[in-house]
């Protein structure tokens, strides 16, 4: 069922080795045995953390994304370094962008962002059982954020003003939705 | 409260003018004085189609995605042409992809896909009134598409099975179960 919408390489070019990303062009065999030119974006992949205090807070970071010339509010977040395991790159990126830590964390999903030009996929966890660490953590010497305590109803809004721009925190809010509606019943 | 967070060009390069994507590279100084580098890709933007029959199936594809290398699940998708209405793309779209045809499209939200390297912006739409085309549409010349009808229970065992593995579909799947969960109520 799979075979006949592969799409088979024919020659791969690298066009760019950067820092965060590399971009390939690709020449591919269509199923219909014609040619076509993929452009392929490939990212080391990333880590996202709904992080939810005991008063029901959710903790996000303010912080301007260049590639839209804006701030945007958004779920703690980091790419996986060489070798990480999610999880733990998931711990360090909590406590670096917002100074807490947190005993439990649970896999919620991974999902692909681009699957049409990138291979970027975000594993996203649940953080509970938040703590402030005494000892801060350093920041990425280019990374700047704003820490934010929020309700759900706030995020909703956040959302709805779109300071919340992006699918993973959005998907993270509407997960939190769904939780309480669900818990309601 | 958001000046002091951004990040201001001091350099702009284009590397590379695609098909679908274009990508830069970006001298940028940051909030504390230093510099650093951005890459860039920028993206048309695109839209996407939570279509939903008169008997609660959501109409899904499955296509071949080379940047993954394997087959994935999604809601019907494309990318924004010049100038044209996100709404009249997710009709064309739902179209070309489907078969199917709708008497309304209501705008769920718009999120960006990958805000730390792509300006890629998704607006999703909510399909309802589906009837068949009487006459199919041509998909475009390098896109095949397979074509599923599920429940919402099983869309969600497709998620937890990962066949659907991109963060639009995964969000636009959750989007229903909430409105179920909070129509119960």
């Amino acid at each position: 069922m799979m075979e006949h919408l592969e799409e088979k390489t024919l020659a791969k070019k690298k066009l760019y080795d950067g820092k965060v990303i590399d971009l390939y062009l690709e020449d591919v065999e269509l199923p219909n045995g014609k040619t076509s030119k993929r452009e392929i974006v490939k990212h080391p992949g990333a880590v996202a953390v709904l992080a939810v205090t005991e008063e029901g807070k959710i903790i996000l970071v303010n912080q301007f994304r260049k590639p839209l010339e804006r701030t945007i509010v958004e779920i703690p977040a980091g790419k996986l370094e060489k070798g990480e395991e999610p999880e733990h790159t998931a711990l360090r990126e909590l406590e670096e962008e917002t100074g807490y830590t947190a005993e439990t964390l649970t896999k919620i999903t991974a999902f692909y962002t681009s699957p049409g030009f990138a291979d970027e996929i975000v594993h996203l966890f649940l953080a509970e059982g938040l703590s402030p660490l005494e000892e801060k953590r350093e920041l990425d010497e280019d990374e700047f954020v704003e820490v934010m305590q929020v309700t759900l109803d706030e995020a909703v809004k956040l959302t709805e003003e779109r300071r919340v721009y992006d699918a993973k925190t959005a998907y993270a809010i509407q997960y939190l939705q769904l939780k309480e509606a669900l818990k309601e019943k």
